[in-house]
């Protein structure tokens, strides 16, 4: 464990550095919303640049991005290891951008290389068909997270923060997302994730006002109304609030570093035995305008900071001159000649901004969990065998048995020692379904006062008990994603709670199968270039060991 | 609407009574769960007359008959219309015993008459094939609100709410059902109700610190966390704690009193223009012990007050003479002679603590929307034709014709004066879907600041948007459950997030459709004691108009 961090110097020449990082990134993010051609803006822009249909969600992505820099600078700052789950995941040219801009991207996928043909191929592949999705999704190098049904950001967090004492999982969470029922409900980490074994989690809780279309109940709540929101349930809020770019890069940039010394300071507390005084987990607040340094206003509408920005703030730029010269301004606005260097590279000095190798927040082995799994070590199921004299005579209970064998599974991969890579999460029910042989291997998590009267209730247990469906899969998710094992049992009239979760999930586990299967196939050079999507490498994620099928990679 | 209420005098012997009443109660719902045979306990208890299998839950039960009998009281008092929605809905033995007590169970099912063969019955039926489920189902007089999956009270209340400005829905919240998502994204709903056009929700946050067999997260908060975690959405809660019957019902009817005038001043003020005099929704937070009044210990265990008390705290009570002599005092506790009279009907004094008529919460028209509705006036379907002079030449939108329908059905239905029995619910997509054709009729609802850049935005706008499809789905239930009309629209790739409310919620349709279509039989005498759920009248839940079926009622 590193060392409480101490204040670092953040100079202005820093902040013109990062200013810089982040219009490249908001550039890039225009860029892939907007063109198809001239993507570097060497000649004027004119029509036929112009996708022909304009896809995409500009509004959250400068906060991402403004998030995404900082973290950059904080890394490699303090050396420390970081997942950045973006609950807004529908800004995912954002993320695309930054993991460019950090190398990783073009590490995976060779054909969207630093250079014009690059950043060519990197803007038309965006939400065009044969291409990539418009939102985080599994082939966007750094997540864990799906950016379609909103709900589970928090909640894929801390299941990723689980068992990873190193790693700081910071989790934007949109003010349109904490509306939903899952997220509302995720906000109560402090009562499970255990300051010793666990890692933390930083919720980054974006207010830029409004949804698709209408305000958010906490972008109209009073910051007084937030803090009361967020403590009553454990956090400690940082405020950070403004629209002058340099101004909120360097109060957001003071906030997180205060943040993670308020988690430093909370695990050395906790793991020298004096928890007392470790304090309450930090939460940052972030309140920028929705679609940040985009257009201000268009046809005389105020767009900038209204929920007029969420997706493409400037429509019909093919057909209307005005819209042609507004968007040309705007991709001016970022100076892209200072930019792109003229091989059409990010210049170097912006490439420097960002850690190096698996320290890039697009590149952490923590989101990539094939990487990381070991293999769960279970006894020959011969062992879990029942004895049956004669048929009809006597009466077993099959989940009784199960309940066995996961105690021995605790007992085999590291429970004995309060540790492991294996967890049970269910809604309160593991005895009344019979699974309570666990408890002779472990006990329930539980980070609050405990009573002489509980039951297998400790704050090492390695049982996840929460009366909440989404809680127990969103949780499972994130811990499988990120390289171990699990298993969510649910009564199976309630499974169904959480069955648009399971679906996404398997969706993304197809997902990353294809990616995969593709990758241990020759693909010739010319049918490279049109699978884009088919070269990430060990983009693994599953419950199953898969360390045996990781030798035979043959990939390109 | 009545004129703010003043504070009521409760006198010791209105404490007595309301004791005796909630014995009365808990006796009863003891008696449910336990007895086949005696079940007024006449004679010593002995084997034979417990049920062979125990079912049911204890532990929730004795705070939701104290809430119904100080409810009951303070109905009296005002002469206020009511309805309870009980999220711990496992506690179904205790709504069947108040509505016993109350009145409005024999009335629906005269087999389970007010005398001994009808306690009989009641005992009987309960848990039983063939009889009442052990949880509030549709066949539970005075419900809307199923007590099987957990999440939704608040929202199932919320609806209710909405265009019934007389009416207060009490809904009870326990500390288990908190932990879930839905129900922690209900607890918005000062953001969208109107204290002009709309009831009120007085929430009743329960805390009895367990769920099945773990303890709960705010069960285990302090009262500092809670207080902030209610007032950082809206509500100024108000707290009552303890273990001793009769000072718990002193401070709960003072914390009813007082949360009744804060709703009162709230609408008061805002139905006369100077809404800035309201003040904040008030919240009751009511912390006592699980399983309340039952076995303190069992078999040297502490139990009540613990989730040993959840479900049915005495077993194997046919086998284990201890336990047998344990449940014989436990009921004896609740001193049932003086609770029934010689023909083993409640005693009169006790029936007579119960509002009469309509007012009582088992009788209350809200919670039997088939005798509220009033249809919709639709027009001729021929308005919305689309004239197409050759296949394959014009392009339409479906969902924009669905979009005129909707803003005539307003139009037509009272929007124009601000009101009506119509309300589309949707995730914010309202526009994005192309139904914005509605905002010619109303605007989005919204009770926090406005700015002047938002669109179709006002406290008395009818398009309920909020980014929770569980909100959306469980909004539009309770208003149909209470007998309106209104639709949810959803994309179509999130309609599953809601998925198992509306298997919820069709089962539920299902079963009153049932017992409707039972009520138009002629019943045979000797059958009908077979059929204790045939004989509920006009239980009809749907958003169709059924008056014209309503006509031919012919049953018993």
């Amino acid at each position: 464990m590193s060392a409480p961090t101490v204040e670092r110097a953040y100079s202005s020449a820093d902040v013109d550095a990062d200013y810089k990082y982040w219009s490249a990134a908001n550039y890039l993010t225009v860029a892939q919303i907007y063109l198809q051609d001239n993507v570097l803006l060497t000649e004027p822009l004119e029509a036929q640049h112009i996708k022909p249909r304009l896809l995409g969600h500009w509004g959250t992505s400068p906060g991402l991005s403004l998030v995404y820099t900082l973290l950059n600078r904080h890394i490699r700052a303090t050396d420390s290891d970081w997942l950045y789950v973006t609950g807004p995941g529908h800004g995912g040219p954002a993320l695309v951008a930054n993991t460019y801009l950090e190398g990783t991207y073009s590490e995976i996928y060779p054909n969207i290389s630093l250079d014009r043909a690059g950043v060519l191929a990197l803007c038309r592949q965006f939400s065009t068909p044969g291409g990539i999705p418009s939102h985080v999704s599994v082939q966007t190098p750094g997540s864990i997270h799906e950016g379609g049904e909103l709900g589970y950001a928090l909640t894929h967090a801390a299941g990723a923060a689980f068992d990873n004492p190193d790693l700081v999982v910071a989790c934007v969470v949109g003010d349109g997302e904490a509306e939903t029922g899952p997220l509302s409900g995720s906000w109560k980490i402090p009562a499970f994730l255990n300051p010793i074994r666990d890692g933390a989690v930083l919720p980054i809780l974006h207010l830029n006002d409004a949804k698709i279309s209408g305000p958010t109940v906490l972008g109209r709540s009073t910051d007084l109304s937030i803090s009361d929101y967020l403590s009553g349930q454990g956090w400690a809020p940082i405020f950070v609030e403004g629209d002058d770019p340099r101004v909120v890069l360097v109060a957001f940039q003071y906030a997180l570093t205060r943040a993670h010394d308020a988690i430093t300071r909370i695990q050395h507390a906790a793991r020298n035995g004096r928890p007392e005084l470790g304090g309450e987990w930090p939460a940052i607040v972030l309140r920028t305008p929705k679609g940040w340094t985009g257009p201000h206003q268009v046809d005389g509408k105020l767009v900038e900071g209204t929920h007029w920005a969420h997706q493409v703030p400037l429509s019909g730029v093919r057909e209307n001159p005005n819209h042609l010269a507004q968007l040309e301004q705007w991709l001016l606005s970022y100076d892209p000649r200072s930019l792109f260097d003229d091989a059409g590279a990010p210049v170097q000095s912006i490439r420097d901004l960002a850690p190096v190798g698996d320290k890039r927040l697009g590149a952490t082995p923590h989101a990539n969990g094939g990487k990381l799994l070991q293999p769960l070590v279970i006894r020959d199921l011969q062992n879990y065998s029942l004895d049956i004299e004669s048929p009809g005579h006597t009466s077993h209970e099959t989940t009784r048995v199960l309940g066995e064998m996961m105690r021995d599974i605790y007992l085999d991969n590291g429970a004995a020692d309060g540790g492991g890579n294996f967890r049970l999460f269910c809604p309160d029910e593991t005895a009344s379904n019979r699974l309570q042989a666990v408890f002779e291997a472990t006990d329930r998590c539980w980070q609050l006062p405990r009573t002489k009267f509980d039951d297998n209730l400790a704050p090492d247990g390695r049982v996840m008990e929460v009366l909440s469906e989404h809680l127990c899969e969103g949780w499972l998710e994130a811990y499988l994603l990120s390289g171990r094992h699990g298993l969510f049992a649910s009564y199976e009239a309630f499974a169904m709670v959480s069955v648009s979760m399971l679906i996404q999930h398997t969706k993304w586990l197809q997902h990353a199968a294809a990616l995969e299967m593709a990758r241990t196939r020759r693909v010739p050079e010319r049918a490279a270039h049109q699978h884009v999507l088919a070269q990430r490498p060990q983009r693994v994620q599953s419950s199953r060991p898969r360390s045996d099928r990781r030798g035979d990679s043959s990939g390109p």
